[in-house]
């Protein structure tokens, strides 16, 4: 691996597969002069694109082969039963074996976490790995976790969350003190469900965290925390919610530009402007879950994402390595929580 | 009462209190000339509105003194304690006695839930009442409850809700057979959370509704389902989430048309789309939740509602007491859970 930062990217997954991913890569690997990728997945279906790659880009660029695909509808069950030979499997042994510094895929997420837990194990002090993203928010954006990864957290699950999305957003983000929220349903103390409000007190007391308290959905997108820390079941319907609503809004947004002739001259002379608001309503822009916890980096991008949002995952898994995410989480939970 | 719809309207709640909430009820008392009104308040607060008002109206409009307000930051507990003599307090007593069909107010939401579950009692069989509210979706809108009166819900309790939505879509709506979906984390059979599991069971066993089974946070708003049934904590989430991505989206969409004088002069141009538009982001469109499961109606406004918002509160208000929601769910629990 000598000094190359090197991504081992599932280049099977997603809907697109290596129509997505490979020239995804590519591309990061013209953006990232130190860093080097073993696309692993068919070989048949991998070399069609790598015809006329220049030497910079080549010598930098490793084919490991894996005959078998997860699918979308494959159970995890299954994967972790049958999937030995599949490209996301391989793609995590190569970060367990330390041939990667991380992996990426595009794939089956519930596959993927149980493939990541099996294969590369949770760090010290961690009990369960959770994915964390981020959202858009009115200054820049905010960590949320767990996004579904855990469906029933108890209040030390939530505090265990807590340091590493205050690490992770010190790391990438470079924050000094991150502030975390918990998610609750109104931000006065006697609000919430009892494990809400024991993890409340468990972070305040055990975190050593800039904790801010309860913060409220509507906070979430409003800039009031750097972290925002709830249960995997209520993170999911939070983000997927507001995705939908997203969505629906540029749908309206479109259809209103298109009665009569009058506002489609209108949509075309604005055109410039609608299309940067469509960017910043596009929730596949900031793309690229990370499953923290594990003993290495394993980043997660929508099975949608086109060749740039795959390149946002890849701009994370970058930023994760460069900032070795992993080593600083089980330094932090050694110190705050042994 | 004779022939007239009449309403008990706490016109001390909210941000505004009587500056909107009474001229918003003289509104409706136009567009209903079957609806009369009780405005309950502090006397001295209210007359200066009931100056030069025509005869027609003046007849139906009714001033009951109360000489308290619960404020935003009283807790329940207090309310109950010290509320006697609140327009909240005696607005909920009208119905209760009959005097008036519904109450409506923009006050205090844990008050209202715990004055309204204490004044007014759950319908037999009906545990504990649910905030009930609708959210747009592509072709028209969708029921959503719990949005945040129950934080631990039991599966028994979401079977309740499931009857109760679907009574209220079938009602208010005119649907036949109105879908009943319930929110959880993944389509799949396997997803989700032991309670959400035992409640998808119970709801088809026992619900004899037309349930479409799980549906996840963005299906909420692409009209899969007329009633999607979820706990008041995620239900609570999901609906704020969505809320305050939409305010950030406004104000970027608001930014991006202020930067140089090229993209203002375009707003200018564009204004009548761009409002069209600002309509149809604005979650306060859809103002007027309800608590369902009480023996009367009870409508709950934005805080922050203006007179046109008010309005449409008010105009929910008219339609649950025309159809007579809270018989029709008497009268459905009755026949499917006894």
């Amino acid at each position: 691996m000598s000094d190359y930062l090197t991504i081992a990217v599932d280049v099977m997954g997603g809907d697109f597969g290596p129509r997505v991913t490979i020239p995804a890569t590519l591309d990061a690997l013209k953006r990232y002069p130190h860093l080097s990728a073993k696309l692993v997945g068919h070989q048949e279906a991998i070399s069609p694109y790598l015809n006329r790659l220049n030497a910079d880009i080549a010598c930098r660029v490793e084919v490991v082969h894996a005959p078998d695909t997860i699918s979308m509808a494959d159970k995890p069950s299954q994967a972790l039963r049958n999937g030995k030979q599949s490209s996301m499997y391989k793609a995590l042994e190569l970060v367990s074996e330390h041939k990667a510094q991380a992996c990426i895929s595009a794939g089956n997420t519930g596959a993927l976490m149980v493939l990541g837990r099996f294969i590369l194990r949770t760090l010290p002090g961690i009990d369960r790995p959770a994915i964390i993203s981020s959202v858009p928010t009115v200054n820049k954006h905010c960590y949320m976790l767990d996004l579904g990864a855990n469906v029933d957290c108890s209040a030390e699950h939530l505090l265990q969350f807590a340091i590493m999305g205050s690490v992770m957003a010190a790391a990438v983000d470079e924050l000094e003190e991150p502030r975390v929220g918990l998610l609750n349903i109104g931000q006065e103390e006697v609000k919430g469900n009892e494990q809400v409000k024991l993890a409340s007190r468990l972070i305040e007391e055990r975190g050593g965290l800039n904790y801010i308290g309860y913060v409220e959905g509507d906070d979430l997108y409003a800039g009031r925390a750097d972290v925002v820390v709830c249960d995997g079941f209520v993170g999911n319907i939070a983000l997927k919610s507001s995705e939908g609503l997203a969505r629906l809004i540029s749908r309206k947004f479109q259809a209103s530009f298109k009665k009569g002739i009058y506002r489609r001259l209108l949509a075309l002379i604005a055109s410039p402007v609608l299309n940067e608001l469509k960017r910043q309503m596009d929730p596949s822009r900031r793309n690229g879950a990370s499953l923290l916890g594990l003993q290495g980096i394993v980043i997660k991008s929508h099975g949608s994402a086109n060749r740039k949002c795959f390149g946002y995952a890849l701009d994370q898994a970058v930023a994760e390595i460069e900032q070795d995410v992993p080593r600083k989480i089980c330094h932090e939970i050694e110190h705050k929580l042994s």
